[in-house]
């Protein structure tokens, strides 16, 4: 089949790696409007060619969606609207709900099947497309009913070749979910940053004092506002939530070391670490 | 030289692998309250004999401090006040200014060197060895001005061996420091972990959801209370601090999608990405 990936970044470029190692794009086209990810795109050999997005519909099978979230939002009812009958369109973005509303009540709704691989790195652009990405990781499908089945066998062929495993939600979950177990990670790291920057001015003590524990709390906050503001915007309510629920429990170790009750600490540090047993 | 190491943990049984494989040591002897992590550390090899305290004391040329703040801040007093002229102490604990402030009048302090390196990960026990743990991290080493100049020799040919780089900063500047870039990343850890397991109660989406961002910046709160409940004891001024520092920018993150100021949220990312230039 003739895979279309739009967007050649990090999700974008690192499909386009493993479905050409995987062998099942007969021909596989890239849709970037940056001229500058274009010609890296195909200087790393990510796709055989770069086209325009209407080529890219007419000429392919399946559409990856591998854009931000407001370019998915603006996108996607388009697609929708010249899509052909056996053409499967997928988006790869984090979040779902305000996106399943948008194209609800389209004609051509179940050619789509919304998607949302768990997987990435801080990193942006095509250089940032690793082989590798996807294995052994999960992706969650949203809404399945309302997509055709033999959109949804398109999309689990696609998902399979590349390594990922398979979840079932509906968007409505999925970015209650997601609120607190991805995107509240990146308010957290964000905050952290900030924090130690206005105290670390001169960045006098973070090269000096950073161990491996402030490299990987801290990782996240090196993530684009391209690709997070829209999340934090598409999921804003449940992301607020999560935020609250974050800030209680910080709230909560800070009234143990001002009132000085370290037993209560250790109860709520010992709770803490049965994070284990989850990941 | 003999070397004695006190604690068989993450810290010092490391400390144990790499001293040895740099063939430093004549004689590397291990004390251990716990009989279970002695038994598992002669096992592992990490040291060649186990013995009291005591022997420790009066068989080696160098003391390595490697337990827990609280046990550390009991046992410094009690080793001065045995220690030999040509004797060095080494205390390799994460808080550092009470510490100082509890040997600072000892007659035998010159004896001693504070120093904190900067390596570990969220496990603990001899177990959690790990060789070359200290490659190419930072040890600090503070208030070298109290130590005796042949004991400064002698700690930094140790640091040496395993690899870790030198940085100077007295004991108080560490503790304001390291309460931002070390001790606050576990306080937002703790509290993500909290946060997240009290929403997702039976555990349903963590493992579904979970990709390589959330295990990374919930990575600390792994950590166990022994280790960190003495820490944020002993470092509680500068912790509580950096905390409120940390909760004025989580609320400052949460305004902005209160009031759908999307601008502002991007400046905030943009200004947190740049602690890419600092790590």
């Amino acid at each position: 089949m003739n895979i279309a990936i739009i967007g050649l970044g990090l999700i974008g470029g690192s499909f386009a790696k493993d479905l050409r190692k995987a062998g099942i794009a007969s021909e596989l086209l890239g849709v970037e409007t940056s001229r500058e990810h274009a010609d890296r795109a195909l200087q790393l050999g990510l796709v055989d060619r770069i086209v325009p997005l209407d080529d890219a519909l007419r000429q392919s099978d399946v559409l990856l969606l591998a854009v931000p979230g407001d370019a998915i939002m603006a996108l996607l009812p388009k697609v929708l609207g010249v899509v052909r009958p056996a053409q499967t369109v997928i988006d790869l973005g984090s979040t779902k709900f305000r996106l399943a509303e948008a194209v609800r009540q389209h004609p051509n709704r179940e050619r789509y099947v919304a998607a949302h691989p768990m997987a990435g790195t801080e990193n942006a652009g095509p250089d940032a497309a690793l082989e590798g990405l996807f294995k052994g990781k999960t992706v969650l499908l949203c809404d399945l009913e309302w997509s055709a089945p033999d959109a949804c066998k398109t999309a689990l062929e696609i998902f399979h070749a590349v390594g990922l495993k398979f979840e079932f939600m509906n968007s409505e979950q999925h970015d209650r979910h997601a609120a607190y177990v991805s995107h509240l990670s990146h308010v957290a790291a964000y905050a952290l940053s900030l924090a130690v920057q206005s105290e670390e001015k001169a960045g006098y003590a973070v090269p000096r004092l950073a161990g491996g524990g402030f490299a990987s709390t801290v990782r996240l906050a090196k993530s684009a506002p391209e690709m997070w503001v829209p999340i934090f915007q598409q999921n804003r309510e449940p992301v607020l939530k999560a935020i609250d629920a974050f800030l209680e429990r910080v709230q909560e170790l800070k009234r143990c070391l001002e009132v000085n009750d370290f037993r209560r600490l250790e109860e709520l540090i010992r709770e803490a670490n049965q994070i284990r047993d989850l990941l």
